[in-house]
Parts: structure tokens; sequence; C-alpha cells
């Protein structure tokens, strides 16, 4: 382990965090709100914490960035960032409790967006937009972010470039990493600014528009009302299930288009699997919901919202999806686990992963037939190598495997089993809301402080998809000789 | 695909089940029961049925048996069994529904005694009797007994009896199939034996110790009465304890003790694996329910029970624990999971499968570490190779896929998340009773019919592993040429 490395590295982020939370200060600047000075003191400590990890880190040649440096550095940086990014909630006082500071900023950053806020209409809105601000920024990752500025950039540093970035198999849009990096924050700023302007033609003003589409892109789910987006027009829910779903996808699908290979993006499997399984979800959901509303389009509205929400793990609701008939709840809950497509800013397992997993168990089938058949398991046009396939398997058994540990450790929570196992659903695969005592219309303040740390925990565990946390936490890993 | 074969197997496995009910009904004879005309016609049934399969698969030589013929004839005999094992319930009036009396047969012969009994103390010996000797010719398998007794075993016999055993690996004791069968038969009756001895030497009569003794060594777990195991002295329950867990160990490990290799029982992975999980299920158990009990003793022979009973996937109940907290609840879930050891009786994932997954997480985070290490996963001291290791992988991911898809198609249900959740985790995993209204002092009489056969196709995947069911279940399969 190459401590300098993985220091230099933090340091880094530590000051763009600090950089980052200028622009929610502004808000409360704008607004002549009292969090000013909570910002500003936020601010100075992420600055003085990343200076002393860059005096920390030394010169610059040590700084090999390797496989292992790479996953230890993304878990411990986005543990630091949320550590340091809810201290404007706990110095302006207006969360309390550092725990659910950190719990809130956790959320925020790994788009979950399952709050312990009671009465989110009461914050100020410069501490609602750093909330809605963390879900954009851990959207799309902020080692990406780091990648797309830094001045330099080491023939290694796709290594940790890939720690963050969710999906099973990982590629360059083009040669050098800090370009694939750009191009990716271009194109996740474009589509955010999109949406805020078909957010302002609506019912909502500046500010909710630029909250709600941070929330959108990250798959986040914060909003600034109690009834989520239960209460603005049927345009704007539309608006938001449509970038919901476009946010759900591979966002080098989007660079296909803009280089113009247009053909290769129809072809992608796990788009067309992606497709399938919402407009699948969408008929199961409205079918079991058809009588709460009476007539057509207001079912295909509040299960398409609900169903884009869900798949793409961001959260929102138009409707308490708590107090729907049990079949689309269980739809609901299957979407958490399947997630979004790789590549997007969505959580869960991902599309590719239950894709590749369902070619498998066919070829397996197949197999048995035909024991002597030669049978290759194909995603998007290629070859699966036995090393991806392994694991694809092995990355679900322990996802079910750290779901199961987590049940375990929440379980002397006086909620009941429905509330506990979906609210380590909603956080694991960073959904947000889940059923019952944490549905929709409730929240996770209730939870005991060390629930809480859990909870935090397994939402960063879902974001970083397991390996990096785990990794991180094996002491061997930090030895200097290793 | 060679349907002749089939045919023929299926034959000779349906006057099989003709003989097994004559022992049925010589006790509904004794103890002079209407029943005995309802298992007389039964029989009929089943030996006329025999006899046309035997017709239809034409002369001897043509009974090639591959691998595919030997998965799909064990899913088919399955169903065969349970269908026509059905009938003395049925045509007795003692079950009035056939669903019913099929839900019941199935649970049976899988081994789940998952029941729709409402008053089991009103059923007559004889059914009461057939009842759980289905645990017993289940637990050990159909095909298995077949081979230990059939005149002639082709060379590829093997075949067919793996699709039957459980677990990710199976090996033949001895180099003769059907000496193999013989061993672990015998090894199986004296076992029983041995428990409906010590059973009489407590407070339960010779039918009662007879009957409890099948639902143990199945690991099944129908009994004679409302309240299960409870109402019996600490002395049976201890008993029944502890050859619930007997019971949940590989087979194999009875035959290295017969041939005196003590040693490489003591070295067994998967034996010290299952020790360890049940300690520590106890200890968390009884420290969760200590309260309940308030004396040590009390505290652990419930604990005991409850874990033999739901780790072997068993399904005894001593006390209603439904009514336990939270964690003792959670770690009983867990434990229905996890099941048995590969090679015995109970179902479940097996410790075998669970064991590999960790070692091989272990070895996915260390070839993190250290990238260029050439590292192997080992079980019981062997290697193993890539194949097995993918196959545990993807066994895992399928379970869960199928678990999903279960609950989704009985999601329509009124009985809410917890009842359903368990009922399909007691069903695929073999257990019997689940939690809330599935519960052990409740049943599953409730059940719409539709979902009743959706839980006996559940009992019957996990207790033939999956693949087999699949398998039947592909039209393909059943084309001539193939």
């Amino acid at each position: 382990m190459n401590h300098r490395s993985v220091f230099n590295m933090l340091g880094r982020i530590l000051r763009l965090e600090a950089f980052l939370m200028l622009l929610p200060m502004i808000v409360a600047l704008l607004y002549d709100e009292d969090s000013v000075m909570a910002f500003f003191a936020a601010i100075c400590v992420a600055y003085v914490a990343g200076l002393v990890l860059k005096l920390l880190s030394g010169k610059k040649e040590d700084h090999m960035i390797f496989a292992r440096e790479g996953l230890v550095t993304v878990a411990a940086a986005w543990v630091l960032l949320s550590a340091i990014g809810a201290l404007p909630f706990y110095f302006s006082g207006e969360i309390p409790s550092y725990t659910d500071a950190f719990f809130e900023t956790v959320s925020g950053f790994t788009t979950t967006g399952a709050s312990i806020l009671t009465d989110v209409e009461a914050m100020s809105h410069g501490l609602l937009f750093w909330r809605s601000f963390t879900h954009w920024i851990g959207g799309m990752g902020v080692i990406v972010l780091i990648m797309a500025i830094m001045p330099t950039s080491s023939g290694r540093s796709m290594h940790i470039m890939k720690a963050e970035m969710p999906g099973p198999i990982i590629g360059k849009l083009v040669p050098r990493v800090r370009d694939t990096a750009k191009i990716l924050y271009l194109i996740y700023i474009v589509l955010t600014l999109v949406e805020i302007i078909l957010l302002l033609a609506g019912d909502m003003d500046l500010f909710e528009s630029v909250v709600h589409s941070f929330g959108t892109a990250g798959t986040g789910g914060f909003g600034v009302k109690s009834d989520s987006i239960g209460g603005y027009s049927a345009y704007s829910q539309w608006v938001i299930t449509i970038f919901m779903l476009v946010f759900g996808v591979n966002f080098n699908l989007y660079f296909l288009i803009l280089i113009g290979r247009i053909k290769s993006v129809l072809k992608s499997e796990e788009l067309r699997a992606y497709i399938l399984i919402v407009i699948s979800a969408i008929v199961v959901v409205m079918i079991d919901v058809y009588h709460l509303f009476g007539n057509f389009s207001d079912a295909l509205r509040y299960s398409s919202f609900q169903v884009a929400s869900i798949i793409t793990t961001t959260g929102y609701a138009t409707t308490d999806f708590n107090l729907w008939p049990g079949t689309a709840k269980t739809v609901l809950l299957m979407l958490m686990f399947i997630g979004g497509c790789a590549g997007s800013t969505a959580g869960g397992i991902k599309v590719s992963r239950i894709f590749m997993m369902f070619k498998t168990i066919g070829n397996n089938l197949l197999k048995m037939l035909h024991p002597r058949a030669v049978t290759t398991v194909r995603f998007e046009g290629k070859p699966v190598d036995e090393a991806t396939r392994r694991g694809v398997g092995e990355y679900v058994m322990l996802y079910f495997f750290i779901f199961a540990v987590f049940l375990l450790l929440i379980s002397f929570e006086p909620f009941g089993f429905e509330t506990n196992f979906s609210a380590i659903s909603a956080c694991i695969n960073n959904v947000g809301p889940g059923f019952a005592a944490v549905g929709p219309a409730a929240n996770y303040a209730s939870y005991s402080v060390f629930s809480k740390y859990v909870l935090s925990f397994a939402m960063l565990l879902g974001r970083l998809e397991l390996y990096p946390l785990l990794l991180a936490l094996m002491p061997g890993t930090w030895l200097k000789k290793n």
C-alpha cells in the first residue's frame, strides 16, 4: 500500500469539496440565511484537512496508483466527503445530531435519498441546495470529477476511476482517462441543464427546478416538499419521469449518439432489457393500482413515475406507494434490486448483471441438454469471459450475503420485518424510501444511532459496489509492505 | 431425449410407491380405520400406472440414461409420486380438496412439513403414518432407494442419482452406484431405528416415536400434535434436537466413520462450519429470547431445538417462535437459507455452498490486494475447479431470482409481506413453518388454490435443487431428436 498516493488523492478531494461547498454558501447568501457561517466553517475544515493530507503525501514522484490504492482511495474518499459534508447541517443547528447529519450526507452523496428529516420544508434554502447538490456530485462521482479537472493524469488513473464507476465491465470512451471523465461530465451537465429548463417551463421556480434536477440527475431523490413530487403538475411529473429514466441509462450510449453511432445504441442489449423491464413493470403495476385512480391517464402517470423512480433508484414519490396493493409493492421491491444500467448514475445490482445472469442460466440449461455443445455467453455482441461470468455470480452472491448481515444488524429495532427489510433494500440499492415505517410518507428518524450508522454503511457499500469498502476494512490492506 | 428410458424408470418408481403404501395401509388395518380402502384404491392406481409406463417403455436395451434423462426422470418422478401419493388423503375424504392433498404430499416428499391441516389431531393413524413416511422416503430420495434395490444397475445410473442428491459436489462412496445407494440407506435406517428406540424410552408411544423419527430423519417436520413437539418432555425434545442435527450432516461422513477414517471426519470443513454456525446461532438466539424463559436450561433447550429445527430445515417447533423478538427471528430466517450439509436430508442452499462462497469472496479480496498472487480456493483439502466455483455463484444467483419470481406470484394474497416472504422461504428451503400467518401455530390452509400449487412447485424446486425441474419445463428437452 502506497499511503502517500492515497493521502495525495484524498487531499485533492477534500479541497475540491471545499470549493464545491462555495456554491450552496452563495445560495445561502442570496437568501440571506444564517447557514452562511456554517458553510464557511465547513469549507475551512475541508480545506485545512485537504492541505494537511497534501503535506503528508510528500513528493509527487511517489504517487503511484495501482488497483489496490484506487479501491482504498475511493472508499476513504467517500467516507471523508460525507463526514465533512455533514458539517454545514450540524454547524447550522438545522440537524442538531451529528449522526443524523452524517446519515443525511451519506444518503446525499450515495444518491440514496433516505432522510431523517421530519419536516423538510422547515430547512433553509442553502442547506436544501447542498443536500441536493450532493446527489449531483455523487451521481457521476467525485473521482470522475477530479479526473476531469486534474492538471496531470497518470497512465494508471483508470484504476481509481473504475473503482467508483458502477457496472461489471468498465471501458474508456476515448484513449485518455481525463478526456473520458470530461466527456462524461459534459453529457451530465448538459442533460441536467435541459431538465432544469424543462422544469422551469412548468410550475417549479428556479430553485425547485435546480434541486429537483440535481435529485433526478444523480438518481438521488431528495426533494424540498413533504409530499416529494406529489404536489407538482402532471407536466412536471412527466418531465421528471422521463429524466429519471434517461439518467438510468449507460452514459456510454449518449457518447455513442454524440459521435453518430446511433446503430450501436439501438443494438445495446442492456438498453433493450432496461426498456423491456420498465414497460413490463409499468403494465403490471398499472393493472394492480388501476382501481385506486379509476382513469387510464392518472393510473399511467402514477405507475410510470413510481416504476421510473424505483428502477433508477431515485426514490421520488408522487403518492404514498406504501399504501398500494401487494403485487405493485412486490414489483417495486424487485425493481430496487435490479436498478439502472451500468455506467449510469443509478444504483442496484444493475441491468447488465441481471441480463448476464439470465444468459448464464440459460446457457447452463442448454449445457445440460447438450453436454458436448460448445456454448458461449455473449453480451453486447462480445463473448463474456469466464472471469467476468464468475464475477457476476459472485457479486450477486456477496450482495445477498451482505444484505442478510445488515438485516441481522438492525433486527433488534422495534419496527417489524417489512420496515427493516425494505430499509436495507432501499439503502443498499440507494433508493431512499422503503415500505411501512420507512415508506415515502415516513422517514428514518426513529432508527437508533447504531442503526443509522449501519444504514449509512449500507448506502456506501451499495454505491461503491461492495468491494472497495470491504477491502478498506481488511487490516492487511493498510500495511506498508503490501 | 430417450423417452423409453424415462418411462421405464418412472414405471419402476410408481410400482415402488404402490409397494411403499402397503405400510400405512397395514397401520390403518391395525387401527381398524376406514382409510384402508383409500390406501387400497391408491395402491391400485399407482401399480396400474406403473405397469402402463413399463409397457410404454419397450425393450430393455433402449434404456440408456444420460445426464439429461436423469434430470428429467427425477423431476417427473417427484411430481408423479406426489400426485399419486396424495390419493389416500383425497379418497379417504380426510382432506376433501385434491389441491390440499397434493400440497400436503409434496410437502411430505420434499421434507418441507408445511401443512394445510387445521386440526392434525383429527386425522386417522394410517394417514398420519403415510404423511410422516413420505418425509422418510423423500429425505434420502426415492431414486436412491430404487438404485439400492434395483436388480441391475447400468454404468450410467450415477447421472440419475446425482440429480436427486443435494449439494454442489456428489461423489460415490464405493465404486458401484448400487452399493453406494445401499450403504446410504443402511446408515439411514440404522440412525432412524436408534432414534425410535431413544424416543420410546421417553414419553412417546410406539406410533409417536416412529412418526417423529420419520419426520426427524427426513428433516421434514410433520408431527401428530397441534403444538408440534411442544407437549413432549424435555428429554424427547433433546433427543429430537440432537437427531435433527445428526440428519443434517453429510452422510458420507457416517460412511467414513464406519470404515474407520475418523480423522477425515474431524477434518471436514463443511462439518466444522456447520457446527460453528449452529453454536453461534444458538448463542445469539438464546441471548435474545432469554427474558422469555428466565432460566438458562429452558432458554438453552428452546433455542437449541429451534436452531436445530430450522438450520436442518425440519420445521418442528417446541414453542411459537413467531412471537420471538426480531433478532431471533432474523437468525432463524437466515438459517432457513443456509440449510444443512450437502449429502444430508436437509434443504436450503447448503453449508458447503455457503462455505465455498466465503472462500471465493475472500479469495477475490486477496486477488485485489495482490493482483499477481497465484491463489486457489480449496474445499475439503482439494482445490475447487473454476466450473464448480462458477456453479456455486450461479446457483445462489438462480436461487434468489426464483425466490423473487415466487414472491411476485403470490403477492396478490392478502397476507402481508412478512407472511408471503416467509412462506416462500419456508417452502423453497423445505423448512415448513414460516412467520406471521404461516408461523408454527398457524398453517397454509388460507392460501388460494393457485398459491398452493405455486408453493408446491417451490418445495419441489428447492428439494431437487432447481435445475431438474427447470430443465423439465423447457419444451426443447422433450423433443425426440435431442
